[in-house]
């Protein structure tokens, strides 16, 4: 019976070999056309190109597309077409979501590069998909052109992962390593990201941790088998960090990223975007530029990871074409791993990084310490650098391992002191990756 | 049930989770123990472990294994038993390839982390499965926990390699990182791993570089779509590296590392494993202890790394057990990238680092310098570590980019200088990684 069922599979893929997947592509923009040039190119078995839709077909037709791929501005065309595979890449949850809904319900399997489909949307859509006898793919979904999607869901699908951490934005980690290299400040780096194309004109979304957290909404759902939604993870802006921190933090042999985090802590989901401190012998700590790394932490293989090119036309499409080969082959697709879900936990346990900008006077110190004390948070070191002037001293305190939410009460507490020259910014110090 | 499995593969899935895949074992050793122990411990749906093969069963025999898995010192039992898929981890070309074809022949599908029946016969034995409609899989094969064989036949199938690099033998990086970390020399080291259990008592097979080349051979094959042979990649053994390498290297900003490349140069494959001089920035270069590491070059997605535990009986039983999912899902699994055949390039071009060690008098570096004039290769660098003796003077000429079979002509011309302590080290440097 077993050999039968492999034998069918191959019949189906032998079949199809003689009859390529018909492929339209719903958005021409940059990662639709990159898909578009490696189909044309390359020409992979089984694949064939068949429809673009985009709006505008005048401005966006390009020369080099085959004559025979037909053009077309009406959605349903492609939807209620002959295609075989909707390859969406529009992005946005509408109309893209009703969209990939359409397609399934029609029969066909969708490749998707949709974060924000998946993360809200995509139990719900394997199982249309299901229903339907194809498949939802969507390995472009997370981290661009790293190929994370199929690792967590095939390559180590065998382990049982307690923690899955990356860094999935290339522009925060552009900011961020551009800061730690050169000196910059927060608001130079960001003007030099926009201005290599690393940051968009509103960049809200990638600096407050927004487009992070809808990866690792599917990264925890994918490696830990646990469902969140993106609005339930907390998320940090990095825009507080200044140039400062950096110094601060290479006493301390470590450097700043931004962080996403999804980890089981005694029977409950630790998930959290925010900018942290990593050590500097951690691989998350090399990233350079708007390159993404996810590294996982599994009871049986220990750490594997990833990286690659996090965003880009390129390397996101060869994500979409990976994901297209695979169901030419006849591959259905794997599926998130199911695990007993776990409750969200309200906090974590770390030691965390205080930095403050005081009007200097004698007690500041001792007035810290005593909040931090009435929280049962103990200091492991006060660090200063000279040169600064003193009615805007920055200064640092670690504290060891406590809970974020003590930490969260004992800044407030430290709210009321009137020496404050700016609110203080708090950050964990990952100690382990 | 017959009628649910029609040609569709999620049929064939939901089927079988009515009759989970009957999985026998061949090697009850490290990694046969660890698959066990994760079967039994996670119970993964649709995998139940019915036969294990090991030769003094009464010895091997283990508490914990389920009353219900069957215990054989006869390998006709499992391979003419009722098991659908077969996993090979005896290792060893024979008789590991001869109870492979057999299983594959008796329509059992396999499951194995044997590097040297893949590089040597992957092709045949997959051709083998093919016919009998049953699968082949072997993502233990390379890497060990490290997912890169689903990484390039699945993840960036879509891309268009250029180029494997890798770290791929953890014996070779323990001795190196510890050379290069604690000063050791090299016999030191190779204690120190002999006495943590990462080197075997004859280690030549891993030293000698014989263990990275069917490693890379099968890279080669799943990324590059050549077929190469292990006897056909050259290697280099890492013995001759000394302390002093590291030294120099370090002036250079960079280390050393037994790296293993596969590469398209010019229309001809490019394929060795030597030691060789990474620049201190490259992931290669930070890769510790037993870890591997390894990293493609693709024409559009650009580069793309795995890393992980490259041996160790866990890590490599999760790349076993992801396998016997993606059988369970009834993933017939991908077959390598199809290119163009490419001839074995007679060299390649990097520059070279060239150590000598030799009776100090004047006019050495000239007689060395002109013997590489005399082959058309230029000097870089000439480097010169003070307070050795003058009777087995180190020191160090880096050259230009220039091929290596030109190197290996100018070091055969200057082994005529009656000034040579010792046998010239000549080491590649990787510029671009």
């Amino acid at each position: 019976m077993i050999e039968r069922i492999a034998s069918d599979a191959r019949a189906g893929a032998d079949a199809r070999s003689a009859r390529p997947l018909h492929v339209a592509l719903v958005g021409f923009g940059t990662v639709g056309s990159a898909v578009a040039r490696i189909l044309t190119e390359t020409a992979p078995a089984g694949l064939r190109l068949t429809d673009i839709y985009n709006r505008g077909v005048a401005r966006k037709r390009a020369a080099w597309v085959p004559d025979t791929v037909r053009w077309t501005e009406r959605i349903e065309d492609v939807l209620r077409g002959e295609a075989d595979v909707i390859v969406e890449l529009v992005g946005g949850v509408a109309p893209a979501r009703a969209w990939i809904a359409e397609a399934l319900g029609a029969g066909k399997s969708v490749v998707t590069a949709n974060k924000l489909v998946i993360a809200e949307h995509g139990a719900d859509l394997l199982a249309l998909a299901d229903t339907n006898g194809v498949s939802l793919r969507f390995e472009g979904a997370v981290a661009g052109g790293v190929p994370v999607v199929h690792g967590l869901q095939v390559g180590i699908a065998g382990d049982h992962l307690q923690a899955v951490t990356g860094i999935v934005n290339g522009t925060c980690n552009y900011i961020l390593s551009s800061m730690d290299a050169g000196g910059a400040s927060f608001d130079e780096a960001l003007a030099a990201a926009r201005e290599l194309g690393f940051a968009e004109a509103d960049a809200s979304s990638d600096i407050d941790g927004i487009d992070a957290r809808a990866k690792l909404a599917i990264l925890a759902w994918l490696g830990l088998g646990q469902r969140v939604l993106p609005g339930q993870i907390s998320s940090t802006s990095i825009a507080p960090i200044e140039a400062i921190d950096f110094a601060y933090a290479r006493r301390l042999h470590t450097t700043i990223r931004q962080v996403a985090e999804a980890r089981i802590e005694d029977g409950r989901l630790v998930a959290r975007v925010s900018p942290a401190l990593v050590p500097e012998s951690s691989p998350l700590a090399r990233v350079a530029g708007s390159q993404n790394l996810v590294i996982t932490d599994g009871r049986y293989g220990g750490r594997v990871g990833f990286f690659g090119a996090g965003a880009g036309g390129a390397p996101t499409a060869v994500a979409v074409v990976s994901d297209l080969l695979a169901l030419a082959r006849g591959d259905a697709g794997a599926r998130p791993a199911t695990r007993e879900a776990m409750p969200l936990a309200p906090s974590f346990t770390a030691p965390h990084y205080l930095r403050f900008r005081v009007v200097d006077r004698r007690g500041i110190v001792a007035a810290l310490a005593g909040a931090l004390a009435d929280h049962g948070i103990n200091i492991d070191a006060v660090l200063q650098e000279p040169g600064w002037p003193a009615d805007a001293l920055p200064f640092v305190i670690t504290t060891e391992a406590c809970s974020s939410a003590d930490v969260g009460r004992a800044l407030e507490a430290m709210a009321r002191f009137d020496f404050h020259r700016q609110r203080p910014l708090c950050l964990p110090m990952l100690d382990r990756r």
